[in-house]
């Protein structure tokens, strides 16, 4: 059989026996199932049967946690979407159709709007179906679709095996794990899919939109690059060896630099973790993070009745502070708002953009208690630990909020304040918001949202939110000069921090520590060291004498010759 | 009586007698009210009275035009709301209720959403009794709400009057005019609401959120200030006269400035209007515009089940030329997407933030066929007008999308082709851009929304859209200088560019024209006519040296001591 080709979604390469998931058909309830003429009772049917789907989905997520536990709550949700109730209630009460039949017909509607729409929401029709499937077998009295929990392995009781499906819900994808699976290979999906960002999260490669990898016969052995996208069937022992090796040698290089992150010519730039929760502590140690750059406190808040108790965040906290004694640990305050709604401050009205409207900070001046409280609970944890504990607050604005927030943290009692710069006016004034804070930090995922207005969300406007577009580099560098200027320090938390070749470049920006998800931190170390300040800065040069993104990532190259070792 | 104060939004002395629309209840329908068992029936003559009341509203606003009529558009959407028409259906079947009843609670639920919201969509609750009421009023066979048609005036004949209500629905306000009222007095509504909005368009002075001015005697005679937002019942004749007289001071201040734009010095500013369609022109010729810098063309695609023809197109392009020969008309592509959908062309997907999204320029780029129509029209029109055409694109981002612009403008036969400056990229980025473009211009509404990541629709943040933030003077200034460096120009054609202050500060960041709503034009080329560039200058950096926009205002007004004689 020959190599197959799809599009890597999660480096690495991974080897093992093929386990095909069957392809399973669709439940699809006859159309013309009616119920006995009970609709009362046919529609408390359906809302037990969603909500059951919606409680298990929720309880995967709990076990599972991180990234997987947002994108199961958020299928939770459509499971208990009150439009939906409203429109399976109507099917069963006007049609006489069972509460399976209404379910399907519900989902139905949403399904198109997803699918016509590509990009981003189309790849949420696999999440949309998981649910609708689940709660048909529910009401069918069927087996649960997807992965089994306990699957058979008879024909290939090697593990780990590589999964191949023709498409994974999130809520199996979130539930194995690297000793059950050395890689994924998916039919389709894409690059935003769940599985591809669950498969990235855990570590295991991945392909996506990898046409007729379902017809591998099972237990085939199978080669798969993460990186490349190429799924090779039935290799050559030599094959293998290849590729294991130019994966060995890759890390090789990338264990060869060690210690705390600086230029060839000892510019120290301090590699630091973004995380989600204490959860994550262990991979940032393990990869060797000096410290953390940014503690996203979001998960103490979200999915509650009620907000967290000081104690309960304190803990919390300290949690981190202690795993750095002496290091430093970068606290961002709760980040809520928009995307993130919290079940227990529910936003003031509809927001036609929300995210233009009263997220982050903003939610703060009209509930300043939760702001408060939440300060007092890191002035205590600090006070307990030797970690030096920052705090910043996410969307400001302007020098005047940044100010207000300066103010309240001096009043909690906390060392060191500080502001995200990931809106463009804070970029454009960092001089006057750095006069007023202890340091700053730049998100560049938001940043870069606003200054090309356009949305994170959107597959189709992926080209505008690429971190190498000149205009973002030019707002980092007003960024980190304006901090400078004030003698202060001006870090980047966003992901361009984990691109090796970029990070280079944000060196020669003037950006004085990188902060970002773990397993990214060898690489940067290695890019860094194998390159002078000088050359960072040349290199810096380049990229914002661009006019495209393409461009500033060749000229920046150009100066950067150290990374041709590093196979990047 | 004593003087009432409310708050002014709609500049301008009214006198005349008080019309007191008389307080009406709501038209409740009984909680019981049950139909009589034909549910089916119900239902349509439910659907039947929404489908009437849209229609109606529809029909008002193409009587009416302009902005009036993308209200009352917008309100019969509300009537046609597919949710809506559900949640009455369920009622109707499920409580057996009558189609009043079943309209009345349905509409309760998004009234609770609104009202809950406060600031701009809070301003909504009133446009949607409106439609509530009217739908109950045709349903239980009784008279339409609001203003009647032919108002009984037994008690004071004397026209135009000053129409007093605690509030006014979007319909009635529309079909009212300069000739029959004076003034327009609400007791409740807020500066965006649709009754200030439209009383701005008419030029009607008028005041909101003035408490007790239902109790004013009707008949009475009334003196209204829409600047200051006093209300003063029978007045006595030296303060009709004082008003009258300060009214006519200022008319005569301005009348004092005419012809073309300049600072005192002779630097030639042109004075350019924005206009909504042909409907406008007159307007602008009335006041002294010496061309047109924004003519937006949404008017002809919206609302329409199928694009305009070309031929239609050309000859509302070649009316607006034919108004200017000799002169500058600049026009602006379709900007549709986000709030402004288009029938023929529906989104590709659901938009998390529409703002965010596939709007302006992007659209055309999946859909070339419609811009190069477009661009057809024009060329066409400009070949049979002495007027300079010039033609420009919403949404641009990137030098790579301006340079795809401008060749379509080449292909079509198009002299001129420039691009909107509304995304903090383009602004950062502009010298770039203006080595693709003929021309710029900026559309500072826009702008401040994405460079402070706030929501224009959001009263709660206002403060982050005003002008005067020093972050937006930045990024004019840097639009400017780009555009001055490719010996190219640097308009502005957003709401800034009619404060008369700020227009002083623009010229001096070094912009090259200004474009504004034509009944700002006057004061605007007072204003200049009494600074020299000099003086602009200074106000423009003694604006950027501040760290907040009260600031920055202060120190500009410092540096123009001729706004003083012109009382704004």
């Amino acid at each position: 059989m020959n190599t197959l080709t799809g599009v890597g979604v999660s480096p690495g390469i991974g080897f093992g026996p093929a386990y095909v998931l069957a392809v399973q058909e669709s439940l699809v309830p006859a159309p013309d199932a009616r119920h006995g003429g009970d609709a009362g009772a046919e529609r408390d049917r359906a809302t037990r049967a969603l909500e059951q789907v919606a409680a298990d989905l929720e309880e995967r997520g709990i076990r599972t946690g991180g990234e997987a536990r947002e994108i199961l709550n958020a299928q939770a949700m459509m499971a208990r979407d009150p439009g939906l109730a409203v429109e399976v209630a109507v099917l069963i009460d006007d049609s006489g159709a069972t509460a399976a039949r209404a379910v399907y017909e519900a989902f139905g509607r949403y399904r198109e709007l997803l699918a016509g729409a590509g990009g981003y929401l189309g790849e949420r029709v696999a999440d949309l179906d998981d649910v609708r499937d689940r709660a048909v077998a529910v009401l069918e009295g069927l087996r649960m679709p997807g992965v089994p929990d306990h699957p058979d392995h008879a024909d290939h009781t090697a593990r780990p095996y590589v999964l191949i499906a023709r498409d994974l819900a999130p809520a199996d994808t979130a539930t194995l794990s690297r000793d059950v699976v050395s890689a994924f290979v998916i039919e389709q999906g894409g690059p935003t899919s769940h599985t591809a960002i669950l498969a990235r999260a855990m570590g295991v490669p991945a392909v996506v939109a990898c046409p007729g990898a379902t017809s591998i016969e099972p237990g085939t052995p199978v080669l798969v690059d993460g990186s490349s996208g190429l799924v090779r069937p039935a290799p050559s022992e030599a094959e293998v060896a290849e590729a294991t090796n130019a994966a060995a040698a890759r890390k090789a290089v990338l264990a060869a630099a060690s210690g705390p992150g600086a230029t060839s010519d000892g510019h120290a730039v301090p590699l630091l973790a973004n995380i989600g929760g204490p959860g994550d502590v262990a991979s940032a140690l393990e990869h060797g993070a000096e410290g953390i750059g940014l503690y996203r406190t979001e998960f103490l808040f979200l999915d509650r009745a009620t907000a967290p108790s000081g104690q309960e965040q304190e803990s919390a906290y300290l949690e981190v502070l202690n795993a750095f004694p002496g290091g430093r640990v970068i606290v961002r305050t709760l980040d809520a708002g928009a995307d993130k709604p919290l079940a227990f401050l529910p936003p003031r009205g509809e927001e036609p953009n929300p995210a233009l409207g009263e997220r982050g900070l903003r939610l703060f001046k009209i509930n300043p208690e939760i702001m408060n409280e939440q300060l007092g609970a890191l002035a205590r944890a600090a006070a307990q630990s030797s970690a030096k504990l920052q705090v910043m607050a996410p969307m400001v604005a302007t020098a005047e909020e940044a100010a207000w927030f300066v103010a309240a943290c001096g009043d909690a009692g906390l060392p060191s304040a500080g502001v995200m710069i990931e809106i463009p006016s804070a970029a454009l004034r960092a001089s006057d918001l750095a006069a007023e804070a202890d340091f700053l930090s730049i998100g560049t995922n938001d940043l870069a949202q606003y200054t090309f207005a356009a949305d994170r969300q959107l597959g189709a406007l992926t080209m505008l939110q690429d971190a190498w577009q000149p205009a973002l580099l030019d707002l980092i560098a007003l960024a980190a000069a304006g901090a400078v200027g004030r003698g202060k320090s001006c870090g980047v938390c966003g992901e361009a921090a984990g691109d090796p070749v970029l990070a280079c470049v944000l060196v020669g920006l003037g950006v004085t520590s990188l902060s970002m998800a773990p397993p990214a931190l060898p690489a940067v170390r290695a890019a860094l060291s194998r390159h002078d300040r000088e050359q960072c800065v040349l290199a810096a040069q380049a990229a914002r004498a661009a006019i495209s993104p393409q461009e500033a990532r060749t000229a920046a190259r150009s100066h950067l010759p150290g990374l041709a070792g590093l196979a990047l």
